[in-house]
């Protein structure tokens, strides 16, 4: 017979030119999901074999050839073809070079749709619990950080402007607590990832008596897909990764940029590492953040996978259609993004160098103590807005004589409020201006010393060795 | 005094121009925040009442005047000025009209920052539970239908090609399992929503002894930010709300487009009630699915109010920022969009007239009962890869002669195999293709049966009245 | 006769209910194009009476009619009725209830399809000069503050790292030169808008003998649509305007960013206006760039206008569908969007003070003449990356020692180089670092000025009054 | 000298470790612009001759072991080292291999900053003709194949209804128009590539005598950036490319819907040639418009790219960060997806086959003539709304008794108006309706050949032998 060798050639008269299947053809990007393809078919022929679909001896024949792939492929030993399109495919036929005809077999009552939604949601349940082990090491880091600066104090700014005196180990606590966001979706991200779509076959299921609790128990799925369309056509999974993935990158953008700014000369908080810095080829006195950098930068290619397979997705009828194959490599992307991310950002938390000292004295010439006076003013009995407002007049005075707070005379006060007594100079300083915030999930030395106690609790209950 | 007249203009020596303020200006939206933001205050009200933070009779006063606002406000007395920038400082401003300076003392220990955050937690906190409501309302019809529907044959596609026969009811069910997962993303989304902000105050919490707890339960949050300059720059919750409407609007898109292209002269299978169909202002024979395709339009929508927060949200240093002013009204929105949504497209599959006739004769000629001559001869033990080559080459030969596999002599089948008996004929109806796709999840009846079982179970105890 | 009263009813045997038709309705937002509909139906209506397709008499009334409601809309005393759709079938019908039946003779020889894409293109047509014009606008003020500024050091950054001294000329004139381009993309934007498609019909033209010659000279067009499926489809010029009005905001976001560094306390550079910044709600000494954030925050939405329009034309079959609805609130939000905030940034601007002693100080003793250094040993015949490293151990040196550059001793020079003479001093100041960058395009003061003669020759050139 | 051995590594104490440099490292991605890096330093080094910046001797060898080196790329001989970051210091670090540390001279008078950026303009200008190469292939297929069925009638659509029948070459001349449209939008963009950034150095020039006019005309860029802040961080050009290459993808998901739709079992309007489709593996009668579905779904890829460096520059301060580094893989994917996606389109439809018989067939019992009948009425003098209310009482008689509107007897039609006479009938058949439809740019037989001329007048002039 002339005509089309592929393994699905029959009914098709001519082949395909090579350039036209490597467009096609996804086994550049889908080798990546090889291990699980090899487990999914493992589970698979078991599954035959159970249930009398096919042999015993012809089902050990195939357990064994797929057990010798995934062997020469951790070895190093395999080589793919672009002509045979996919993963499945390519290991097909790995396996006919290995066992003959009889790996034709395997393939029974199960479809490509089934098998490439199962290799899919296996990659991405395997790396979930990765990817929540480096936020769960990042947040460790951020809990000794804190600890060392319960009592660093620093500028706490809105509008990037000097609004109050913060403790840096409260600052560093607000990243902790989005962190904890990111592992709660991701966690449940994987109850929708841990569902198993093997045995949906093409669409419809199948006529053959297979067992899909069984693979689900030794694929570890702890639910199967109770409709087989929905099974093969579902990619809400993919979706709601690369949305809680793009979330993580805002948080990550959004404490690159702070790392960003107060390493500048005009800041000058922090300082890098040399080992997470890099210098210029034309400026010899030039130290770049550049990892805080990129990690922001690479938010944008992350919100871009998200919106692609949006795109993709949207108004694509049932079952399967080949558009979905772009569905992975936005993933496997995204995944191989956030996880050295996570670690390169760990790392040079751990090693970044806190000037303290300047950090503090940054809060004590910006009039950031203005809040503390307008509420002391409230507290003896003024509105609010009338306190406000006083303190403004103050305050326009200070800047016009560059002067602050703590150094206007007690009847330079006075003669805008006579509530003003000489109790207020205690208030003004930013470390008591700090060490009063108490209130519950304040600033305060004592409420960060409660969320401490509670971080660490939660780090040991999420710990690995638990 | 000259200079700026605003409620915080104390430090201010000039006032901006009318054009100015208008474009800083949220009152024109953040008004549908009016009753959270009333019902904040009040909260806050008695909170600093219980304290003792103000006076009981202050408080009085404030909390009547709230109430007499709220009770304007119901009866549409009430408007609002652009100059007063937003929703909180129109309020607080009607107050002050209605009970004099006293009003300034509501403002004591909060913050516009904690005060806008809460208003918006409690907007998504009434409106999710809605948007499930109106879930489970489209998912009882798809119930319905489907129990009407176990036997009507179709053809089920892949890559819009018929691929092999399955039951109307079974793909009503597949969109239930998306419409189910979305549920489940909007509970979860509820859990990162119903946390309380209120006495975060601008970043740093406060001096005054508040109790935050007692807001807490006031206001119906189950729980309380434990770090206050998380509290007020997290928008993690809207982030997810919007992604959850989008991965919502690709389950309705892909639906719409299945509406859209049944109801076309050429597949014929649907038709929608006049009332969910317009016309052509210039052909006077259309009917258009003008719902559907708009629906399906509206995904972009919604997809970019996500995109537009991710981009605005990326890269922003802590805690408050005006650019957090842009999360409002993408929400709004979707809010506004989503639930219409769906009330349209449940009305609209309440009321589709479903042609099973045409339906059923589509997989009569279409060759899609192939994969199940294949499984006939690879349950007689040829290999699958070998009896789909030997079918494919009955198709090539029914093609070629405008025939079907069931009007193939038992001579010519046995031409391409001996395996091949007078039994096959019988699995060759669709019918009979469908029932026997038994497998777990699959479309055979007793599968669909199985599933309509479940969902009526998940419908019963989610129902409202539980 | 029951049915359907909608004015393509003939064909329905029942009325939607009024819910549905408001969300199918644009009228809410297509009435922003009211006066481009008059607009179209006035030279529609010519047409027809010169051609003769409509008599003179009939054509005079509809005219007449039309022209009572241009000067009714001007005057505020029109309604529009969400029951009739949208702007066309709203104006039809006041037409109607001016001048009675002969109003039906308008719609001959056209169709929404072309209505609504004639409308969409004269509104755009007419906004994008307002853009270009505000944009020039913002290209004086910025040429008048360069050549105010041309001797003022300051900084040059990159990786928010000080780099090298430049010019605060050099710095604002590469903004102008992002706003040409800009420019350049609006006025390109403008010839696949200035394209009339009415007479297209609903997609196919039409049997009655139209001139739309005639229409695209009454209208101001400078080309017609030659295929009339293009012409109902094609949204190409709507996907222009919302990226070109995407990249706008990238530039506006840049500078915004830079502004809110720059009134940072720590910066100082720069300091807004009190007409263009707020104050906070509970902190009295608080001045926000909140123009400046909210400009930066607003990119988000049109980033997210353009991702949303582009996802809903993605796979749409031809010609019109409903979807296309979805084209035009994006649109409308851009322009009332970029408008304003031109004019506000413009404005923001203007009033801006510079404090050029704090500039210029920052670049003394940031080590920022390391490139000088290296130029000079370079030019004396090192090799450059010989030159960088030699001057890296200089810089090391002065880290350590808390020193710069210029305060080094000859023989702590010699000892890294023996090429160093006296002569290097004369080149480590930063502004002759500066004067000495005299490379095309360079920040050389002779460079500044050069590049401001062809700003200002392109400004006068680009003048309204020309 | 202890710590780090990195070409800028002077002023550093520590390495950074092989992973962390691996992370920041652009060289797996960026050596796609190998050959334009070279060409770029060739330039760079004949300009430094030239101007006597350094020796003729030592630009001679310089010159000499770049060449050496393009021609070990040509051959294949070069690897890269992920520990030199980026492809300008592998380049550096061969060619110092190749001719030692004269090689460091070649970094005179440049950065990295304004390297990086000349690379990517000539990557973009050397791909952006080869884009519309591609763009005017496929023109041309579209005009042979419209030339082959000028009179080839089908339905025309709206909302994927029956709208009026038109000519398949009409259908196919609005993609003509279409891809006319992004040639332009391509030619536009060449003009914001076509710019030189060399000379630039790191934000601010050089204080050496270099000559940008002179490497401008060496590497074919007609313009030179006329201010060195905007040529490093302008990625404007970068911008327009992905919105181009969005809205090509626009167009062909569209084009690719159609294709899907019109191989459906339902339509049959056309047949893939078997080389441009796949079959399944395990449905033996599939046949899947694979390389259609897979355009299709590679627009929200391309999308996502678009908004991914929307987001990546968003706020980002001048002059160079790293953030940029993001703008690379991105582009280079657009282009490597594009390219392809053009070719193969062009190649399926040169052999796609249309199934002419059933596309006209499918016109005649549509109730498609409902709008030559309301016309028809018209030109009678019943204004048009009337006549569309008329002739929707006959579709509804039609649509109940299942008949067509030229089956009417002329006493039924006359009813319903007494205009209507025999002349009637000959208007009601789709191919008299098509060939009347002969406004400008309508489907009409002699409009599509005026379409058609103009459409070969383009080809012609755009030609390449031109």
């Amino acid at each position: 017979m002339m005509g089309n060798k592929k393994p699905w050639g029959g009914r098709f008269s001519k082949q395909s030119a090579a350039w036209i299947d490597s467009f096609g053809a996804s086994i550049s990007f889908d080798q990546e999901m090889a291990h699980e393809d090899l487990e999914g078919s493992l589970a698979h022929a078991q599954m035959l074999k159970k249930t009398g679909i096919i042999s015993p001896a012809d089902a050990e024949q195939i357990i064994a050839g797929l057990k010798e792939i995934e062997h020469d492929l951790k070895a190093g030993k395999v080589t793919f073809d672009v002509q045979l399109e996919d993963i499945h495919m390519n290991i097909e036929t790995l396996l006919t070079q290995k066992i003959g005809p009889v790996a034709g077999k395997l393939h029974t009552a199960r479809s490509r749709n089934d098998q490439v939604a199962t290799d899919l949601h296996l990659y991405l349940k395997h790396r979930l619990p990765e990817i929540n082990a480096a936020l769960l090491e990042l947040q460790e880091v951020l809990v000794q950080k804190a600890q060392q600066h319960v009592t660093t104090i620093m500028p706490g700014y809105t509008h990037l402007q000097h609004a109050q005196p913060i403790s840096y180990a409260h600052y560093l606590l607000a990243y902790y607590q989005m962190f904890s966001r990111d592992r709660e979706r991701f966690e449940f991200n994987l109850q929708h990832t841990d569902i198993n779509p093997l045995g949906a076959a093409a669409l419809a299921g199948t006529t053959f008596p297979i067992e899909r609790a069984y693979t689900s128990k030794l694929l570890g799925f702890s639910k199967t897909y109770s409709n087989s369309l929905d099974a093969v056509s579902d990619r809400d999974f993919v979706l709601e990764f690369l949305n809680n993935a793009s979330i993580l990158m805002v948080h990550l953008s959004r404490f690159c940029e702070e790392i960003i700014l107060w390493c500048s000369y005009e800041f000058g908080y922090l300082e890098l590492d040399d080992s997470f810095s890099t210098g210029s080829s034309i400026m010899p006195q030039k130290k770049n953040p550049d990892m805080a950098e990129l990690i922001r930068g690479k938010s944008g290619r992350i919100f871009g996978h998200l919106l692609g397979l949006l795109t993709t997705m949207k108004g694509l009828p049932l079952a399967y259609n080949k558009d979905l194959q772009e569905d992975k490599e936005g993933v496997f992307d995204t995944v191989k993004t956030i996880i050295p991310t996570l670690k390169i950002f760990t790392g040079m938390l751990k090693t970044l160098k806190v000037n303290t000292a300047k950090m503090e004295q940054a809060t004590t010439h910006d009039l950031s103590n203005a809040t503390e006076f307008a509420d002391y003013l409230a507290s003896k009995g003024l509105p609010f807005r009338e306190a406000h407002r006083v303190v403004g007049e103050l305050v326009l005075k200070c800047i016009a004589e560059k002067r602050n707070l703590q150094d206007l005379t007690p009847a330079e006060m006075q003669a805008v409020s006579p509530l003003i007594a000489n109790d207020i100079y205690a208030k003004l300083t930013s470390k008591e201006a700090v060490a009063r915030r108490n209130s519950f999930g304040g600033t305060g030395f004592s409420q960060i010393k409660k969320q401490l106690a509670q971080a660490r609790a939660e780090l040991a209950s999420n710990s690995p060795k638990n």
